[in-house]
């Protein structure tokens, strides 16, 4: 056994793969493949064209062929199921787990969705698809799998064998066995452990953990991750309205989640516009990025409106112009550092997180801190280093005090405003606002330095 | 039962909790905590100051105090664990996975850390333990545990059962059975579902899965969870050189190594120069935060100092001023998307991964597309809207295409040194390089004017 079970996932096997490909050699393809994990094979046909990829999926049994469509990158997943036939299609949805069969779905339209739907094989199956397509993709409903095992509390522990035995084939990984009473109403969960461990007549309302931590079909996917990782959780239980067990939710679907919040909440602090990958198009890099981009020059361009609107007091004090980037950048700084603890705290909200009143406050003690050391720092330093008038110096240290406070309080507001409208608050520590900063500094610095400088 | 269960988490009960602390109504304390859990108690004694939080500690029973401890912020977690009794502590870790006892112990020193152990009741965790602390903190071996079932390939299924049996104390959570040969090798696992499926004079050789994929203890922390991220494990095992079976990671430590690391990529983003989070006090944020923003400031003040060296041409031309927080602005703006590119897919490596050398390549690509936009639409604004002379609007336009190349080299470029020198690349991102990008971009605008505008 290897150390770290990558088979050929190599260059080298990449380019034996093309030519296989080329040559229609089945037999390599099939072969070569044999006992690969799912995920490297998808991660080798993301390198793939869709034509390529598409043929080695035909190539596979539909069993390991839905593995892989599975694990593929967003962009070739779309790009596969939209060239499939629907019958086709179908035939590997039947091999899922209902939670990934909505996944792929989900990425049709309503007419193509049906359509695959009607052609699969599983009735059970295209009942709990249609029950599942109901939710809200970011929900616990929408995250959620039907297959699952539970066990009616009255059931002893060798009936709780046989339906695990009837359902082995549908269910991958157990975790827990989930208790319900006669209405299927979640009662609490019994470890496959304390199964193994107990005499076969044992009823299960004996042995159950009636402790269980459940989360309702609406909750929002970031809430479900973060209820997950509190309390150590492999498996979560989905109950509807009435306390029904409808779904269970896994590990591996909340990592998904983990990652995907994390990436969006850099794209939306680096200002993109669009999911981009490195190995993406030149292109379609470039055209992510130019959005924001061009927000940032329209927004230096309003900018130099501005500083031509101060134009005669600059003339009278050219030193001015010296420290405009000195203004802007602290604004920028202070305001980025403002917003990010903010929408941390968001994140990971809790009972005792403080009321936006007192986070306000709070934010604004704290620039006043850091706004009277830096703007006394840099006094000095106008002063003595580079030998300007005192009153020169005020105003450029009285200039940063403020532009601290403002930033600050724009980087305290934004984001809670945006969280309550329900945007993504991590914008708040992207270019947009940081734009939005810099004008605001730019006014006030001049403003300043315009009263006391008598210009 | 509760939809989700809080127990009392409320700012009510918080209050309550404070009086019995003050009355020492321990009757209460106790009671009131039966069933809670312990992510739950934890996040309330987060609320509670040390001395409070210790006395609750001591009031509960050691396995309850063990897992609570376990759950308490870090900062906390320290201000108790060197408050208590060598021996008190001793108590509690006798009852924690060797993982979390090794977490507690490693933030003491050398002598209190030996004699705490020295106070272990059970002889066979001191050891574990004393292994563990041989690995790094940040590796597969300081993460795993050494408490996990294995079984003999040449047991059968209801010899393994008793072993599941003898270790049920120590085991919390099974996952999978490691399957080992005589000299304790790694071979495969068996899930608890096929135990209790197979019947009981089955050979495990017979039923067990040798796909299974591992670590080496020396691994980093931040591949092995993309690792059990990418083959969707809730359990990985964690063998030496000799592919010996040494531990277990479970999936629950990765998702504090996961959020760990986000938290850590936005903190080198924004130029924290702490691990703060808003409820710190008023001047631990604020001294969080000023070193990075000092350095903002310097920068500036060498940005001034700059600007000084070309203030007779921009006496001449007084309108080069207003333009300086566009070219400031966009420089950062680039330098921060290209970084934040790098940053995710050097963080996601994989072997179709572009060298170094394709990723400059590429960059500049992207920088020569967005450049030409960028700077043509600047020439544009500046002619056309602003109505200065075109030569005036060249000149603009090329400084922008020029920082836009530069920002995006240094932007893609500095990333790739960090890690190469084990530095967190995200720290590119930050404010520090930022300063730099702002630095090169008022050269190089100034540079062109000069040439240009023959100043």
């Amino acid at each position: 056994m290897e150390q770290i079970k990558l088979f050929e996932l190599s260059k080298e096997y990449l380019e034996q793969l093309r030519q296989a490909i080329e040559a229609e050699d089945k037999v390599f393809i099939k072969e070569s493949m044999e006992g690969a994990n799912e995920a490297d094979v998808a991660a080798l046909l993301d390198e793939l064209d869709m034509q390529e990829a598409l043929y080695v999926l035909r190539v596979l049994d539909d069993e390991l062929a839905a593995d892989i469509l599975i694990e593929l990158d967003e962009d070739d997943q779309f790009k596969i199921i939209t060239s499939m036939e629907h019958t086709e299609l179908a035939a590997l949805i039947d091999h899922m787990d209902s939670d990934d069969a909505v996944d792929i779905l989900n990425q049709l339209g309503v007419n193509e969705r049906e359509d695959v739907i009607s052609h699969l094989q599983e009735k059970e199956k295209s009942a709990h698809i249609l029950d599942l397509l109901r939710y809200d993709e970011d929900s616990a409903g929408g995250l959620m799998a039907k297959e699952f095992i539970k066990a009616n509390q009255n059931w002893t522990v060798v009936q709780t064998i046989n339906e695990i035995r009837r359902q082995a084939e549908n269910v991958e990984k157990i975790y827990s066995i989930y208790v319900v009473d006669n209405k299927e109403r979640l009662l609490g969960r019994v470890s496959l452990k304390r199964i193994i461990l107990s005499a076969a007549d044992t009823k299960i309302a004996d042995i159950f953990e009636d402790d269980q931590i459940s989360v309702p079909t609406h909750m929002r996917q970031e809430e479900v991750a973060e209820i997950m990782r509190k309390y150590d959780l492999e498996s979560i239980p989905v109950v509807n309205v009435k306390n029904k067990l409808v779904g269970r939710i896994t590990i591996d679907d909340i990592l998904d989640v983990i990652r995907e919040q994390s990436e969006e909440d850099i794209q939306a602090m680096t200002g993109l516009s669009d999911d981009v990958e490195e190995s993406d198009s030149i292109f379609r890099i470039a055209k992510a990025r130019l959005p924001w981009l061009l927000i940032g020059v329209v927004g230096g361009l309003m900018g130099a409106g501005i500083i031509d609107f101060f134009e005669d007091g600059l003339q009278k004090v050219i030193a001015l112009a010296s420290f405009i980037p000195l203004v802007a950048a602290t604004g920028g700084n202070v305001g980025i550092q403002s917003s990010s603890l903010v929408v941390q705290t968001l994140a990971a909200k809790s009972v005792f997180s403080d009321t936006p009143w007192q986070r306000f406050i709070k934010g604004f003690l704290i620039a006043l801190v850091n706004g009277v050391v830096l703007g006394g720092f840099v006094l000095a330093v106008v002063v003595f280093v580079y030998k300007h008038e005192f009153i020169f110096g005020v105003t450029i240290g009285l200039a940063m005090f403020c532009v601290v406070l403002l930033a600050s309080f724009m980087g305290t507001v934004t984001p809670i405003l945006l969280n309550r409208f329900g945007v993504n608050p991590a914008i708040a520590s992207g270019p947009f606002i940081t734009t939005a900063n810099d004008l605001l500094g730019l006014a006030v610095y001049f403003g300043v330095a315009m009263l006391l400088l008598n210009l």
